[in-house]
């Protein structure tokens, strides 16, 4: 922590923040500057709340150092983690595909979706049960139903199966049935739920929240992992921007970001940030360029019949072509990050 | 809903979309113009999904007419809704002030800031027991003991008193202490929650999420409404966007954005938009102006001793002052928004 | 400037940093932390560019400390600026307001709106001439005529007019005849420009850049005071935010956030922000609450005629109403800035 | 236009609308929906301004259909143009990759660099004389001496040179020098700028605006075609967002936008956007991945020392090492846009 005083503060002003730091256990020191002093907040263990000093007397501006995560930071763990799930892995330097439908319709509907998107080289398949939807007038998910039939696709391909659970409720049940446990963008800093995933067995997939800093997303993270689970993978789906040609920004700059501050792996939802299918596939193959763990497609038999999301997915001839130019593009970019 | 085709969309196609909208039993009606061939979706009863018709033949836009929100619509009901707290009335034209510390630490606390606002004029008391904080390291609120401090606090002053629900977990305790139940920023659209809110007796503060659109936060109000629940105060604290010398930015055209498309009341909440004390009586002046129907503002009898948001907290006096402007100030705009 | 290095950062890297500093001219102190080591680089005058040190051996993070910016600067000089057209004042602690259509369309038009808005109580007259239209097919303005209309309508009603230069070829020209010389928020950053306008003699009004932070919008009033122009106004117009109920966000966090960091006057300009009438009354309201040194509205005896923002000019009757709010307002919380 | 009406707006109103717009030469028909009445303008040539219809009686929305641009339209010409600078075509389906320092500091500096970039496979040369800088006291470039050295550079290597034009005062200047003649994102807005650039015989590298949409960027293009200059190469470098682990954010949703709105060939800069070293290499490959039809990139043989920029630029070697990814990648992606 940097506190940085106002020019010609006073000799009191300056002893006064010393004192407010020691006094909660701080040890300060000021350093002259060409203009102005600063003072130093030193010897802290984690971070420090910039809130304690930014009103005091004198003060300009208060500049934290220290990041706040702890668990999920590469300081922490420098070797990258792998997640698996099944027998599919994250962060390993493969590129694992989750393809599927928004939601689970029914089981022919995912069923046929499973085996074009297994054939095509999809790894893991997904496929909402309960949706968050912004209207509550809008199809909600087939629930428990929908569960089931996840396991069904499960059983039937042996492909391991994501899906999303919305709250503590229903957790147990998401629990049950899903190899990997979707937190979605708009439950990001839903902390309840956070904890309650920290105590899961299963993995966690972490969607970031559309409006969310590098440094909220690992905090959420951290609050997975500070209750024990440390099978968290990280995955992108658009921010919100001024931008109306697209659904939301794919912020791809996030990708090298994350592998510098964190040892998490990292994957991409390209569907959701685009909204439209046009844009699926340039963005996925941007997505492996620049070098995701894993991506997370939508793909839909009959997209124009879909109920939820079909203007996003792909039909399974254009997921089939896009899986060759994702395994095309890997083969070249998959060293990407190691090469900066 | 209006379906911009192509520039030369052929017949073929337009009849493709007049078909597909007729098979989900709409009726379509193509409009020519200059350019290209519109198709119009009418005598639909609610709105109608984009998504169906933007992936089809020929198709150029999709463009909503109507919009998806029923009952929280003014369009719906004309009048303006007034929430009762206690004695406290939102929407009725008055200017109720909820002021208090951002999280209760002690009793003392508690009711020595409580009892120096009601004297300046607030009408209200709010304190977090459970408080969402980003990191799991910081304080995260007394619990259960907040919440009796709370009643206290009621009994004490004769205020009501405001508190948030982070979980359902938690959703019968607050609602037994809490006058109104305040759901905060990141969890506008923990859609679980909002139902859980919909079906409770108590009165409803759904603030606004970081990046919430107009029509989402109207959305997120309509799942509480159609659960039966009608007394929603919706609370504008600030959006998230690029700049960097106030934690939020303060979205004060929302304000005669709601009045036109909803009866509900809306208040604001400057405090936390602003991140820091030397910007709340400004903004907080504003936001009077602008016509909430009511402010909530943070206040801590020792900010620098603060366990959370010292930073943005007005000391008493500074509040005291406030109290009067913006009384003065309510007085010439309140009628604000019927002059336009 | 903090240099902050990576945890186990090496001795040699940290040297390697001081050594770079060194031969910049700097002196460079590393400084002990909790976790790891920082390096403040002290005593220099002015800024020190980031890029200089952030590709360094072992460096996590560069932490600029001066802001880049002098002339502007309140530590620069503490009291307030006045700008004063004609005898008009900004800065002085009054709210004088500037009144008029987006564009001057005629001398009946023009002559007929100033009337109006002066009659209501504005100071100033306003009117586009040369107008900066995203279209190349939209109404460009009258030029050089639309001028000679301004210096009527100063001889007439004794007004100062204010109108927008768009490039140095007119710049002579509209200086000729302009009191105030308004440069947009598409030229925030047009830096010919700037350095033209600081070699002015007229007063300019700086409009914020769309995308503008508050340190890149006041390094460019920096522009025009470096080269000798003391005399400028800034005017805060909207932010493009992910908002789509208004055209822009009137961002009026900036008013407490320039008044601390300049001494320069700060007008608002709530027509451009809002883009539809129903919402220019309230924000302007807001906009004298929350401190501004003056307004800028626009007007229209004929908005449905306009030939350019018809959508967002108050009728004459409106802005008379609007004129006693103002006043009224202006008279609570004239002081409040100073209240903080 | 489709003027969608207030629920139950009166026949009087609807009328009102219908005269208004028959007043302005244009055919309106009233569309009857579920719950309110639209009105259609149909056979309308060109746009139709918004801003003529928000404000009458009993409107509630105005929903602009056609778009305002022609030129630059893919509707308007279906096949890409190809724009031609030397020897080197942007648009053709290959990708010709611009690269060297962000300012021309030395003679010796800028042929080393270029040597360097040729030896890579570089196809042209890219230098700034003239260098925009936020700050008066940065570095503002070496002017006429720095295009001399663009010309040296030119006549050594024989690679095409690009470099900024900032004013008109040196456009006839920097024409002179320059193959390629570029306009920067903070005057992408600079209309006299881009009318004069639109009588260039050079072909012209148009940046995006830092917030700039999609329909502004195309309608600053049409500022320059429609002056009678064609050879438009739009070049997406980064748009400001709330985020702040990379300095703009790159938008790479805007190339399947651009591709499908325009025929004009679209490359992308992402030194400018990341800022930062480590982020380039990753964003290139996405680019490429994602359709570019070029590349624009900072590379700097000693960046310690660079006088602008020095942290985003790429080491030869590293550009040496991307340039076979680039063409790798290509060589799968070539293709990616045609296969939606």
């Amino acid at each position: 922590m940097l506190i940085v005083m106002k020019k010609g503060a006073t000799d009191e002003s300056v002893q006064g923040v010393v004192n407010a730091a020691e006094k909660r256990g701080y040890t300060a020191r000021p350093i002259p500057g060409g203009d102005r002093v600063s003072i130093g907040i030193l010897y802290n263990k984690g971070s420090v709340d910039a809130g304690h000093f930014m009103g005091l007397e004198g003060v300009k501006e208060v500049i934290p150092v220290t990041k706040p995560y702890k668990l999920v930071s590469r300081e922490f763990q420098n070797e990258n983690t792998v997640v698996k799930v099944g027998n599919v892995m994250f962060g390993d330097g493969s590129i694992p595909v989750i393809a599927g439908p928004c939601a689970i319709e029914s089981e022919e509907q995912a069923i046929t979706i499973a085996k074009a998107v297994q054939k095509a080289g999809a790894a893991m398949f997904r496929g909402g049960a309960f949706k968050p939807r912004t209207s509550p007038y809008d199809f909600q998910g087939l629930g428990k139903q929908g569960l089931e039939i996840l396991a069904k696709v499960r059983e039937k391909t042996g492909m391991p199966v994501a899906t999303e659970v919305m709250d503590i409720e229903n957790f147990d049940l998401v629990e049950e049935y899903a190899d990997v446990i979707q937190i979605g963008t708009r439950n990001m800093q839903n902390f309840s739920l956070l904890k309650r995933a920290g105590k899961s067995k299963k993995p966690v997939i972490l969607k970031r929240g559309m409006s969310a800093m590098l440094q909220e997303w690992l905090m959420a993270a951290e609050y997975i992992m500070e209750e024990g689970n440390s099978q968290v993978i990280l995955c992108e789906r658009g921010i919100r921007t001024f931008v109306r040609h697209s659904r939301n920004t794919l912020d791809l700059s996030v990708v090298p970001a994350v592998k510098k501050e964190s040892h998490l792996p990292i994957i991409l939802d390209p569907s959701h940030a685009a909204g439209v299918r046009d844009q699926v596939t340039p963005l996925t193959c941007a997505s492996v360029a620049v070098g995701a763990d894993g991506l997370m497609v939508e793909v839909h038999h009959k997209p124009d019949e879909a109920m939820s999301d079909g203007a996003q997915s792909l039909y399974p001839a254009q997921f089939e072509k896009l899986m060759k130019m994702v395994n095309s593009i890997h083969a070249i970019t998959g060293a990407c990050c190691e090469n900066n």
